[in-house]
């Protein structure tokens, strides 16, 4: 540990995965002082007609 | 919040998920006065093969 | 399955969650026609102190 | 990886933690192939009213 | 419940998740005491560039 | 969304909890394009004895 998950609509782009796994690694070595080696971080990428915000699916506002 | 998590074996067409958000929306406003805009759900409709029920496969039982 | 987790800040009395059970897992019957006896669901009720919107945890808010 | 949580109703003992925890981990080494020290296991014993099957809190079968 | 939530890298064969399930289930009825019909699993198997370890994703070890 | 789920052995104080919120937030704003009010991020501390890692408790190393 620690084990992140990070779920959003759409996707990412494996440069924006790769930066957001390297911050947000680095923020939990220097607040919480976990050992980067322990932080596990699992993507999910959800299609837009898998997410509901407000009682309405996503690409419902598109 | 509320983030409200679906995880169920197979598909759902998108009418479907447009209803179940609207009536969970709904029902976490009325009873516990969540505003609607406030209340994220995220769909997970899984493959059989990724769902085990009693210790088998939900394809399995096909 | 279908498996529902409801994660939001704060408590719900007993009564809240019976009733969002039951409403939830009616819906799920009615719409995506999954039998009642297949539909769990968790609650996690979490301390203010553990969510966070828009960078503010909720209790810096009140 | 792999991440594993494991939720349920209740309360485990510390050695029925260690002996389940103990007994997956060999299973995902010996089936899927993963080096024991990669297996996280997270338990999530939740009370009873925060658990619902078939649209009933655990505790209102009690 | 119980419910468990298997999270990796890569994929699975059929025959593997349908080993683990049966152990993992068999494991939570002798350990835990968990009818086996009550044990959910579902497997989430993830593409290497959607998990990271030590702040990198997987598949830039490759 | 995002919805952020941070899940860790052990407790933050409020001001660790604080400060990563803020962090990850942000990277999400910079790197992912998210805005600010849409990030909800959920921290899970738990005890000791409810993480394995390597087939063992957490405080089975202690």
């Amino acid at each position: 540990m620690p084990y992140v998950n990070i779920r959003l609509g759409g996707t990412l782009t494996r440069e924006q995965k790769r930066k957001i796994a390297e911050e947000i690694t680095d923020t939990l070595e220097r607040i919480a002082h976990k050992p980067k080696s322990y932080t596990y971080i699992a993507f999910d990428e959800l299609p837009h007609e898998q997410w509901a915000i407000g009682g309405k699916l996503l690409d419902d506002d598109e």
